[in-house]
């Protein structure tokens, strides 16, 4: 699969595009992009790595989300390397609200609550792989590079985040056949559609801070 | 450096070396040793990670972290990859005494705590170099073969644990290393000293639990 048509299955599965206003707010803060980067891609390692110390009798299960981390983790030292060559502090950032209220949905019973923190893991690497595939694009054109005030780091960042599309596409997949495998038939298809339900509203709407999964910029909830 | 090389770097560093009683009783306990094992590479990247989360302004510390937490995770599928191969359950599995002891003597200011925590990842690496050198080279042995019942097993693990060795005396040096740095001139060794201490007593006093970093087994501490 391309990274074009694991960007089209991404948009097919979530509820809404990301409003424009995002991605102005990126161009004009590529400093907090990549910081707020770095921080999702270590938290993606740290919650495949949670859910591997609460799930030990399913070991293909461990044997996915080990791999994942992992491929999180290098990401994670590519961000850094970036940033260091660019000279982009790292300073200690609040979390967006966006995981934290997804989290929300999830139910404590199990298997219920393994198989939502499995949905809301693949909503936010749905989420991630459509903004790398918007910013690539965005930061491919003329316009792109110019609103970002360093044409070096914009082409930099353009081909960083088309390498990224296809793994977070891949992580996204991933985590919705795990959460099928465990989710009682037809249940599936109820929970990813109420954890989407929820995750365009904080998408759509006004969010206080700017951060890679932040909703409308600049307007409070 | 060869893996012999490796193991003998350890051995200078660590103040004892491991009781034969608690070889006799791993070769006894082989799902236990590699349920623990599993437990332990886990362990070891969520340490990392969680440095990674708490020094960000340090990405050098990051990059290193990282890559070694990556490493940890791969041991990890390496053990788990075994234990479906053996038919080996993976319960629950509490904690040995040992990491949580060390990490009592972690000092609560910084950067001490940075040292110190960095100082007990070298040891626990450390004595894991010389624990795999040692279930190695008795499962090389026809005695060690026969000890474990299973010989096809014996042999698998004894190849693993010698590939482990390298690496897991590469993470010692690394964390020893990274201490340095962020250790003031002359501290580093009166911390190393009294870790090594408290770990020669957590080796060779005894112990209730079987596990990896366990004590002497089978005597009450």
């Amino acid at each position: 699969m391309t990274g074009a048509q694991s960007a089209d299955a991404v948009e097919q599965f979530l509820h809404c595009a990301t409003p424009r206003a995002w991605v102005t707010a990126a161009m004009d803060n590529p400093a907090l992009l990549l910081v707020d980067h770095a921080n999702c891609e270590k938290k993606a390692a740290s919650t495949a790595l949670n859910l591997m110390y609460r799930y030990v009798e399913h070991p293909a299960l461990l044997h996915r989300l080990s791999r994942l981390a992992r491929e999180e983790l290098r990401h994670f030292e590519q961000v850094i390397a970036i940033m260091v060559e660019h000279r982009i502090d790292y300073p200690q950032l609040s979390a967006s609200r966006y995981a934290g209220e997804l989290r929300k949905l999830v139910r404590t019973s199990e298997p219920a609550r393994l198989v939502d923190t499995l949905v809301a893991g693949a909503v936010i690497e749905a989420r991630s792989c459509e903004r790398f595939a918007l910013l690539a694009s965005h930061l491919g054109t003329d316009e792109g590079r110019d609103a970002m005030g360093s044409p070096g780091l914009a082409s930099q960042l353009a081909e960083f985040y088309r390498s990224l599309l296809r793994s977070e596409a891949r992580h996204f997949k991933d985590y919705l056949s795990l959460a099928r495998q465990f989710a009682p038939c037809g249940e599936l298809e109820t929970r990813v559609g109420l954890f989407l339900d929820l995750e365009q509203t904080l998408i759509e709407s006004g969010d206080d801070e700017f951060r890679f999964h932040s909703g409308v910029p600049g307007q409070a909830a």
